[in-house]
């Protein structure tokens, strides 16, 4: 039979997250390839023989590379496979799924995308941050905290600008250059600013507090799970944590009460 | 017992773009509170005799205006309901959801907001257009192209600078507005974009050329369906209709090839 590839999206990392189309590739995939983002409790929904191929990427250390995977994916769709290729969150959304969509193009496989919650709607969702607002956010903004060539290129004179509310995916090792472009741009270091861990799933953290707060206290409080930042008036408007303040969700400084 | 209140985003349209804990809240509550962008298939994974409450919204004549769906909630929960506030997409993106959970959180009733597929990702990943790319498209900017008090009130300077993709939801009645507001700011109007209607759903119909044609073809080529708008060098990479074109993959002006 020809085989069929599907760049799938997981979502944020909760297994009830999947979609039910998710679901169904999942059932019906003979190969698994999955990257890190991907959690046990996720991968545990596919067929139990089916196979699966971790190609996990680290921030630093790239298991296989980009065009090692592509190769991958026409090749088992050329043994006549049926391939679910699961990417955390979202496949279009800093997933590099439009690469392997070309690939399979040029190659002339068959194949569709099924698009996932990104991380950022996971995170807000569980945090209680309105990521759009009529009065404070007009205007959503997502970028990577993934440097190019050891640089955090982004057009931070696009990101300093006011009523948007910004959204850093895996920003932690990033911040101190992300605040340093932001603030040399004009933006307010006391900017509202939640830190968090393992969004979207049961082990979700939050640090909370402005910008110049998150950089310095950040790094301390980071563990060793996916970090995403969001920053905005928006941020205000997530509901405290209770006092005393849990291991899950804590503040530095003394936010505004809303 | 006391009342329970899940916002709920019901992804863009299609039923199988439900989460799984989205349809776990369908199925366990007592009332659907929806408005106009949830479909009938959707609607139907409901316990039967859930009771639907139709809030809905069109584009000038608010049925029900936001206060009133927030004291009806409230309401709800009051008598002990268990109740989903079902939207389109994802509650926290251009849904009013921080409205619905403020109220509630002021009104002390118990709440959770459950994330979707925002209309953006699945728009894009039926289009095959990569949201981000490494090359192309390093920022992703979600806006809405409803007016406040008539005027359609964006940062187009943000909006204008390149390497970003851009989705306007809603966008077709003010079109001409962003065209306009863009150009001001030194924005190409040649830039590839498409319009997506009823995206994500298995009735979605797609119009692509250069935000300069999209402009001069859209209100021929709309339906009466929700519009949304992606604009950026990211949509050239979308996959070309085979030709001659369908009803559903329509291009305007002459694609240059990729």
């Amino acid at each position: 039979p020809a085989g069929f590839v599907q760049l799938v999206g997981a979502g944020p990392g909760a297994a009830d997250l999947l979609t039910l189309r998710a679901l169904r590739a999942l059932g019906e995939a003979d190969v698994i390839v999955h990257d890190r983002l991907v959690p046990d409790a996720v991968l545990e929904m596919a067929r139990r023989d089916a196979r699966r191929i971790f190609v996990g990427k680290r921030r630093s250390e790239h298991c296989v590379p980009q065009e090692g995977i592509n190769t991958l994916l026409v090749e088992l769709a050329r043994e006549g496979k049926r391939v679910v290729r699961l990417k955390g969150g979202d496949p279009f959304v800093f997933g590099r799924g439009g690469e392997e969509a070309a690939a399979l193009r040029e190659a002339g496989i068959a194949h569709e995308v099924v698009p996932g919650v990104t991380a950022a709607l996971g995170c807000a969702a569980q945090a209680g941050i309105p990521l759009t607002h009529r009065d404070a956010a007009r205007m959503l903004t997502l970028v990577t905290g993934h440097t190019r060539e050891g640089v955090l290129d982004l057009d931070f004179r696009a990101l300093a600008r006011p009523g948007q509310t910004l959204c850093v995916y895996m920003g932690m090792s990033t911040l101190g250059a992300l605040h340093q472009g932001m603030i040399w741009e004009g933006y307010d270091d006391a900017t509202p600013g939640m830190l968090i861990e393992r969004g979207g799933t049961p082990d979700q953290r939050e640090l909370r507090g402005t910008l110049a707060e998150l950089v310095e206290h950040g790094e301390d409080w980071a563990g060793d799970g996916p970090v995403l930042l969001i920053l905005g008036e928006a941020v205000g408007m997530a509901p405290l944590p209770l006092v005393p303040q849990s291991a899950a969700k804590a503040v530095v400084g003394t936010p505004d009460p809303v």
